[in-house]
């Protein structure tokens, strides 16, 4: 390893943002379902851009608001995903990489174009929410970019990304790469819906591949179809060696073999969006697992990332995490 | 044994409730501190009771609740507790007796009249409690009934008894009968202020003597001087062999060695009155201990029987506890 190493490289769907306020009478009128995520297609997309007020771009995207919440604690992180040569792409390939994260995935130089959630924020703060998830979800086995994979302590996969046959296998092989370099590899269960789809062989997955699993309630209750909690926590216990389940204003939980770690929600004064909570725990997790500090340390980093991203719109952090992190929990947790 | 097994026999302050309507101004003109609960001597007692609207006298004593918690599940239950021979003492064993709760102990015939709390409730829902501890604190070593500790599954002792020599010499004792008898021993920390008192023999009670432990989140961080939750529960963890730490809305966290359970609260309607919470609490978790449910099991049974305390007012149950239990979890629970 002639090169620096880095702490994580995330996988997942590139997409970007893009935030335009709304009246309901352009939902009604554009037959849109208020404060729901959509699925849509390049022609819709299209429609509804063109009938969209003027907006705002912010690059997103799951595992690279990670990548990107990880950078702002000081840590090194890689970012793969597919975008297309276009000038959405080239948004999100200047704002990752101004956020200091390492992004050598080429763009795709045909096909559908880059992937978009065009958001319609209504008076009341709500966010309606269509995604076209275009060039990211091409993203297969010939983009991973091995040395990135091999110098990272941790490959971190968004479970979003799991719906297609190449996905899927550039998941494996990445895993495999991870592995063989003698690193961990870490996955997000995303989204209940995910789980639905996907049940059976993301517990493959997770039993055959991953070291680190992030899953919300929802999403561990449905992967195991537990009636409670601590079923699912019994289930996923000894299944890989570190679970970060997240449950909210109930704080989260991490079960490392016989270590099981009950942390706190770090308290928020009001709730602004909720959007990129699990995103930013990750992060904050992430970063201090590959700081080597103890579980317990690790939930609480992620915990305070959490509540500074839902303390404000968007899931991109607005405070120095480096110095927040610092503020909250000393000088020894800092790097 | 010749005689039929007890699941818990409970050692604590036998205490009578006695609850009034007051106005504002009369709290004023008693010089009471609204809302708090304030220790009082014998002549101060005598002098508020005087000045007291008409009242309502209810059985009370957090370990007692707890024995008539466990009767009403269908438990077999024994009670341990000074009271003198006068009249609220009478009151008290005509409770404690008509909820099946076998109760043996001989009262005083001389020295301070038995227990008391009184409670003005102001229109505002409040209680200001002001108590007498009286003969309640005068239990020692000769009041323990030997063949009940012997034949009761669990010995339960209430942390409030733990202030005077001879109830501590009782309570080591007690311990010592119910090992010998290869039964096991349970203790409520009871309150923030006992912990606070007591911490160090509190601590050598729990390794020395204790095989389950109930503490409320305060009690137990106070216990150990904790930061956080998660710290407290790594101490307790393997110093006693279950420990059940019951955090109000956040649920209770289970901790048996390796295993680790984390159990919701059970839902309310409305929370009108928490007096009794960690008392029916432990008498559900006991209840399934002695009836040989899982871990989980035990905490489910308990979380629901504090959730039926705290919708209505007083520490003694309402709704009959065992066909709550048998509706809530289905029948495999139900003996």
């Amino acid at each position: 390893m002639g090169e620096s190493s880095l702490d994580v490289v995330g996988i997942g769907n590139a997409i970007v943002d893009v935030i335009a306020h709304a009246e309901e009478k352009d939902l009604v009128a554009l037959e849109l379902t208020k404060g729901a995520m959509t699925l849509i297609d390049a022609a819709r997309a299209e429609f509804l851009y063109e009938n969209m007020g003027s907006a705002v771009e912010i690059s997103g995207g799951s595992a690279a608001n990670t990548m990107v919440g990880l950078s702002r604690l000081g840590g090194a992180a890689g970012y793969i995903g597919k975008v297309r040569n276009d000038q959405l792409g080239g948004i999100f390939h200047h704002d990752i990489s101004t956020a200091r994260v390492e992004f050598p995935t080429r763009p795709a130089i045909a096909g559908p174009p880059t992937a978009r959630c065009l958001i319609f924020v209504t008076p009341d703060a709500q966010r309606t929410m269509e995604t076209y998830l275009g060039a990211s979800v091409g993203l297969g086995p010939d983009d991973l970019d091995h040395g990135l994979i091999r110098r990272a302590k941790v490959t971190y996969l968004e479970g979003y990304l799991w719906d297609e046959t190449p996905a899927q296998e550039a998941f494996v092989l990445a895993s495999k790469i991870a592995h063989e370099a003698g690193n961990k590899v870490a996955l997000t269960l995303s989204d209940p819906f995910c789980v639905e789809r996907h049940r059976r062989s993301f517990q493959d997955l997770v039993e055959a591949h991953v070291d680190i699993l992030f899953a919300n309630e929802i999403e561990i209750l449905s992967l195991y179809q537990s009636k409670t909690f601590d079923q699912a926590l019994q289930r996923i216990r000894g299944r890989c060696e570190v679970a970060a389940l997240t449950r909210s204003e109930k704080g989260s939980v991490i079960v490392a073999g016989e270590e099981v770690h009950v942390i706190d929600a770090e308290p928020v004064d009001a709730v602004v969006d909720t959007t990129g909570a699990g995103d930013l725990f990750a992060a904050g997790f992430l970063f201090g697992l590959a700081r080597n500090h103890d579980l317990a340390a690790c939930g609480r980093i992620g915990s305070i990332c959490a509540a500074e991203i839902i303390s404000h719109f968007g899931a991109r952090p607005e405070t120095p995490l480096d110095e927040l992190i610092h503020a909250r929990m000393g000088s020894g947790v800092r790097d």
